[in-house]
């Protein structure tokens, strides 16, 4: 998506460890205008698909699935993380461990929101290792319903959640996939 | 609202403790049609304020922001949540006490993203103690950008936020007020 690898380009941030900073408008001010846009492409991609609902995580998932979905006209369900060790009441949970932060927290959603008959398109942020993401797929196995593919905003192409995903014969679209990126010089390389 | 008390009369269960859930429509699965009839109110509502910037909490202010935010054409940013104690880089910061989870936490925002000029709508789900609202409007005024009002989507009536921010004289639009509940009848009583 030309569109999004111009705003990357223009107002993204690389910092120290492979860090892409965008927060300016996707993950902390959030510019809905795009997310608009993004909606549009994934529905474009997405084209072929029966999808009646939209799955995300919180926090930084929520506003982009949200805007994603009114293009779909679906509902979204949002994960919810939780360091909680008991977990009340009826919810589907697995574990999902955290690279960034360093530990494993619990996910989870509940019964009543997912399950047989539900379609899933899965909606991020980022895709990076991809644990949240395999995350988000436990849940909708757990539930019986369907997973029908993960529209991902930015991909880090040079980190292996991608491969991981295509390997098992998911649709995965990425809208922007940075194959590297240079700290020094400010470049981006998209594949 | 009419059609946002239907809802929650129809749809909103009354738990122990003055509990409220709405996750069936508001904050666990959300039905972003009705959060845009929500943008639409409010836009009605605040018709004669000139707003550039809609400010809410995470997680569950985040999605209704970003779809009102839509019908005011206007960017949203997230205050985030946390318990570091060292607070890296450029923020504003202050704390908010929570009864429910029975812990105070630092919220926090960017500078670059908060500021002079801006002209800020507060949006969240509910408005109970006032206490993350208060902090918010806090990080407004920390910031220097000018508080124009808050959209609450449900106020709890009975308790004393929405008294405490009115008496303040801030612009306060809460689209539904609950005055009293009955978790054996299942009673709600609106404003």
């Amino acid at each position: 998506m030309e569109l999004l690898k111009e705003r990357i380009r223009k107002d993204g941030k690389i910092k120290e460890g492979n860090v892409l900073k965008v927060d300016s408008f996707l993950n902390h001010q959030m510019d809905v205008e795009l997310f608009h846009k993004i909606g549009e492409e994934f529905k474009r991609r997405f084209a072929e698909e029966e999808i009646n609902k939209i799955l995300t995580i919180e926090a930084s998932g929520i506003g982009i699935a949200c805007v994603v979905a009114e293009v779909f006209h679906v509902p979204v369900v949002f994960a919810k993380k939780t360091q909680t060790k008991n977990i009340a009441g009826d919810v589907y949970t697995t574990k999902v461990e955290s690279f960034t932060h360093g530990r494993i927290y619990d996910i989870i959603v509940a019964k009543e929101f997912l399950g047989k008959g539900d379609k899933v398109l899965i909606i991020d942020d980022f895709l990076a290792n991809g644990k949240a993401l395999e995350g988000l797929a436990e849940l909708v196995k757990l539930s019986g319903a369907e997973f029908v593919g993960a529209g991902i905003v930015i991909e880090k192409g040079f980190q292996v959640g991608g491969n991981v995903i295509r390997s098992k014969g998911i649709h995965l679209e990425s809208l922007a996939i940075v194959d590297s990126m240079d700290e020094e010089t400010g470049e981006i390389v998209f594949r």
